[in-house]
């Protein structure tokens, strides 16, 4: 979909700070700031502005010294950098209270992600509808995939139909995996997955309270 | 809580990936397996092995050439870095989908959070139960918080409730803040907030698969 030159040269570590560049950046834009410095944006990516740079360089964005960065042109170049220029089509499989949670959450939709497909393996959930889209069982997920042309599936079942469902979506075509099952999925090479573990990011919390707790105590 | 000497030193970068260390190496005790390389636990977090012996010399942990890591050991080290020797007493505010999903994550209980306390605005949800924890009214916040020394708030409301519920939590003695809610709360210094945007993920994830898509179309 995409020929940008260079599109492989970015490191990974600044491929994960784009899309919080992007966010602050929306932002901004509704705010209708035209111009932001590195400072600010560094200290929303909790990084500093040396490296904010750095990372906007590998886009060809360098900034105006003393105005700072045009922030409708480093949109559109994050954008087209994520390949958030296009529409992604995607599938949910498993709509228990985290999988609803995700067809509902609006962050989707305003990054151009449409939820196109849904699946469960429970029977009495088939046939129903969540967002106008009608849930169905798994058996259909090859097929449903292929025809729809869905590019990602977010797997929110239990750990135990984790793999199952994993194949199902690749076989239909999916080349990325968003699994927040508590399992490692095994998946062919072209296909990326990424793992969500929500308690992360409150083990990371915990670290930085657990060094101020004292303060109240 | 804890008195570590040099426990501020660790980097940031260091700090957010120590918990992708210790979801494999806990799960290498439960395959018993007793040594682990800085390679492969390199592989799980992303990283290269050089990063992370250096960051694991931050926790004093060196390893043995040749031999690896000792699991259990660095289990050991890294849960009292990130304050995890220690239980989190959490309260959640917010009991739509995502909220509910919260409060059954399995993850929270393996790694020591417990979930203490349960609010929501809904009058018609108030007095219910959800695993044995009673939801409260918003207006029960800082009470329940004080009384029953809860020092982590999670927050999954809708983005107009998510900053006067914050100031309850803070009001009540909260110092960590993990906020789902896409908006950006106002806290004083002394509290730490983490916002989560699961769509951050999905933005990632499409930058890798724009990529690999052309492979299939």
């Amino acid at each position: 979909m995409d020929s940008t030159t260079g599109f492989r040269h970015i490191p990974e570590a600044t491929v994960s700070r784009l899309p919080l560049y992007l966010r602050s950046l929306l932002e901004f834009t509704e705010q209708r700031v035209a111009t932001v410095s590195s400072e600010r944006l560094a200290s929303v990516a909790g990084v500093n502005a040396a490296k904010v740079r750095k990372d906007l360089s590998y886009l060809g964005s360098y900034g105006t010294r003393g105005v700072g960065y045009d922030v409708e042109y480093l949109v559109r170049r994050i954008q087209e950098q994520l390949g958030l220029d296009q529409d992604w089509r995607v599938a949910i499989a498993g709509l228990g209270n985290l999988g609803r949670a995700l067809v509902n959450y609006r962050g989707f939709g305003e990054r151009r992600f449409s939820v196109e497909a849904l699946f469960d393996a429970d029977a009495a959930k088939v046939g129903t509808e969540i967002n106008g889209v009608v849930i169905q069982g798994t058996e259909d997920i090859e097929r449903t995939v292929r025809e729809r042309d869905l590019s990602i599936g977010i797997i929110a079942t239990p750990a135990g139909s984790a793999q199952d469902v994993a194949e199902r979506l690749v076989e239909g075509g999916v080349t990325g995996i968003l699994n927040f099952a508590p399992a490692v999925l095994t998946v062919p090479d072209h296909v990326r997955v990424r793992k969500v573990d929500l308690s992360i990011e409150l083990q990371i919390l915990a670290f930085y309270v657990s060094g101020t707790v004292t303060e109240d105590v």
